[in-house]
């Protein structure tokens, strides 16, 4: 099995994710500390790392709230109770500038010292209609610039792949997908505001599609919220 | 005057650099304390900012130690006293991974935020043809994905560029543009591996390199070197 770098919130998405890339790879999870208000999520991704029998499992230091600019980092309300229906179209006050970027860059410095061949990534339809470092073009085109960024461009060893195997698909089809796979999802969080104890707001986009998800697949919401 | 991110270590290049940006932009600049054993230069790089009057200056911490791969962040140990003229073919072992990746992949987010329509990088010819993420293609690579990647790609403003006027120059001619500009050099630092007060090696690739460039330039080297 050849070396993968995962990219793993401990969110809904990179979970579900994490059980793609470990059918045919050896996983190196990678996580941020990026000065997020739901820092809870680290949690889950430390114990959904380990239970999932990595190889290693990477927490990287950065804090974005320096540039600030999003409802995630910076003094700037999460807004509650949108319209699901609505809610995908434009550039939400939750998109961080440049995030995806930052992150994909750390994944190309984690695989160039593994030897890593593929870096997921659990970006989705979802996503993709809000964010623009979620939409496939740009998928590609970082794929195009590691290629050429790092030792095996000049060495001509194997390029590196990005791999988004969630791009094309919906959360309740994600998490069919993850069930499938026998993802506990109990674990994860999605909720970008939750309460003290770690308990999902229920009312922000993140815990509405995350619901309807659920909804929508037929499947029962493990999640604990506090409404 | 458009609002321009330049990436300054504080050293020959990106502090020409930054004097060349300055001509036709409003400055942001960006430096990175990232595990580098030349941190010193983060102390040049604060004067050099301040001095040149930029609208801010901006140290992110982000520790490259976590990846190593490269003598500037593991325990391996800086080159001395190679032959100049053979230095250049092959990647060194003080190549970072991914590392120009994850420092645009900053000014980007940066740049975002402060509506910069210029990111500045010091690459130039005597980096490129060692260094991977140095050469002229991957930097085109990287401006095509960064307009894929924010805001302004999905909203259609101003598209940002990647600007590296160093390019083509050899470190001679980066020294004569920078004195016709100005620039005070005695500021500025390159060793990879200084002593304890700050004193160049003057046998590291970049001090070798920076000793020829003023020798070539016909111009007095103003650093101080222990040996």
């Amino acid at each position: 099995m050849s070396n993968a770098v995962v990219l793993l919130s401990g969110g809904l998405d990179s979970t579900t994710l994490l059980a793609v890339a470990r059918a045919d790879h050896t996983v190196f999870a990678l996580s941020f500390r990026y000065g997020q208000r739901h820092q809870h999520e680290l949690v889950a991704a430390q114990k959904i790392a380990r239970d999932s029998g990595v190889a290693r499992h990477v927490i990287v230091d950065i804090d974005l709230r320096t540039f600030g600019g999003s409802a995630l980092t910076a003094d700037i309300e999460v807004p509650k109770d949108r319209d699901v229906s609505t809610m995908e179209s434009g550039i939400p006050v939750t998109y961080v500038p440049a995030r995806n970027t930052i992150f994909l860059a750390f994944a190309l410095a984690y695989a160039e010292t593994v030897s890593a061949s593929d870096i997921f990534i659990g970006v989705n339809a979802v996503d993709y209609s809000g964010y623009p470092d979620c939409r496939p073009e740009y998928i590609d085109a970082f794929e195009r610039m590691a290629n050429l960024a790092t030792r095996g461009a000049v060495e001509g060893t194997t390029p590196v792949r990005i791999r988004a195997p969630l791009l094309g698909l919906s959360k309740a089809e994600i998490i069919k997908r993850g069930t499938a796979l026998g993802v506990n999802y109990a674990q994860t969080t999605s909720c970008y505001d939750p309460n003290v104890d770690g308990a999902a707001c229920g009312r922000c986009d993140a815990c509405l599609l995350r619901k309807k998800g659920f909804r929508d697949a037929g499947i029962a919401d493990p999640t604990r919220y506090s409404v």
